[in-house]
């Protein structure tokens, strides 16, 4: 038992609960009833775990062999729903803009997470492939997302936002990079840190990618 | 061969009808072409069996193996076209509301049948996770309308309608519960029904799960 | 190893280029940034693959045991993206009109490679059902589109364009009767040039479907 499966148990925990709140404040703040809010909540949490243990052949997935994830997923949810549901008289534009940035933050917070637990569990049942590692990381990182923002009808954050997939791949790149002089699990932290500080880094100063114009 | 087995198929076969009838209406209303309303109708009929088969790891899924169920829901949405098409000239807004009715009726039938389904076929490769029982179960109930709603550019029908994906979890609970104390057959049924109830009485008065208002 | 393996690679190559520029032109076209149009580039180029891999129970896909084909998406799609961003100061609407018939040659190129290689490879790894031989080719030619067009919020090609899935439908049935009569490699190019002509008439001739009209 290496101690990146540890490492990998640790932020596959704090990535869940990030990517619930992220998606049940989503689904909240799209007016969606108690229901909708909890399964925005849970398909944002488990989907990139999902997709990734599909595209690795695992089946049925992790998250239905252990369901401790599910059962953090969902209790997340209903907690921000509930703290939604009795604070509803005193929301304000104020609050609106707390909320934004709670979810901006637990969004890259699971999305630096689930980048490491993606590329972890891919290890760990013996590939080493370099493409498919910077797939299943970012994958597993944006995969949440982006199923909840087809769902709910959004074009998804991968393409709207600043940097955002790209912090996946960036910090992919960089575990490929120093895993060659640093054992995985230094590796993965240091891959995990390199997608949270991009992201922020580019929400703050409001970067983005060179595009087409007219 | 247990009695269980038996009932999936019938109920499967219900199901696949229901579905694609519901579909094919979509497509119809949406103004598409014939291809358009067959693929709409396959699609619904068979999309939720697809998701519940790469979770449970049948490769490739059931429907490839029998193909009953895809010549079933090729010539239901088929014959759905047809009528329409004939009787185009004939079409007001009364027919309209009339087909709005059929459509959630056959969609809700096509909901608790393919619950039960869902929950038997998970059962019959021999899982038993709780979790992986109300998440197969409700998959499979939603899984070709959500790909349905996706496909055609709407936000999928668990999120805009009454208690829709409730009805599938509340079902599978169900199931769980009353399955300790009589057969497997009869639980089954028994989730069928409910599934079934729920959902017709949360249409009928328009019942919808508390959200959060400004 | 037949001949048809050989040609399955040769096509697997070509439809990858096409889909890879038809995607990335998509993607500027929508105003996306540098990693939107690779994103997109590579969705389309490699989509149909990733779904026909997960439903024939390949697993990781065949994209990431072999990734020849990932790079060669990510150049295509690059170099699309490089040639318009030098060029931005250039493009009027004569550009512009040229750039939506280089799409539909290339999309229609790439339909009809993925198409046969969708059924090569599933006879490739045993399977002789006709529906799944349908199937699949049909969902390895339109997949990588339709990811595409959920991707960026549009409604998918294969419900607003003449003759799109239709054309591979048709090309696969024409597969199956010819195969009779012909080796295997000849009845692929058959289905190759089938779903070529088959949409480009289409094109040219704004063709389309019947549909239910008010």
């Amino acid at each position: 038992m290496n101690n990146y499966f540890d490492l990998n148990s640790i932020f596959d925990i704090i990535g869940t609960i990030a990517f619930a709140i992220s998606g049940a404040l989503f689904g909240a703040k799209k007016n969606m009833d108690v229901l909708g809010v909890l399964v925005l909540g849970i398909v944002t949490a488990l989907g990139g775990g999902f997709i990734r243990d599909l595209v690795l052949g695992i089946t049925p997935p992790n998250m239905f062999q252990n369901s401790t994830n599910a059962i953090i997923a969902t209790l997340s949810s209903l907690l921000v729903f509930l703290i939604l549901y009795i604070k509803t008289d005193k929301i304000d534009k104020k609050l609106i803009n707390h909320l934004s940035k709670i979810m901006t933050i637990s969004d890259t917070i699971g999305l630096a997470s689930f980048t490491i637990t993606g590329i972890a569990t891919a290890i760990s049942v013996g590939h080493e492939e370099k493409f498919l590692l910077v797939f299943v990381g970012t994958v597993t990182g944006v995969g949440g997302g982006a199923i909840r923002d087809v769902l709910s009808g959004s074009v998804p954050f991968i393409f709207r936002e600043q940097i955002y997939a790209g912090a996946c791949i960036l910090g992919s790149f960089v575990f490929l990079i120093v895993r060659h002089f640093v054992p995985t699990d230094i590796s993965l932290i240091i891959c995990f840190l390199t997608v949270l500080i991009v992201r922020l880094i580019a929400v703050k100063k409001n970067l983005n990618l060179p595009k087409i114009t007219d």
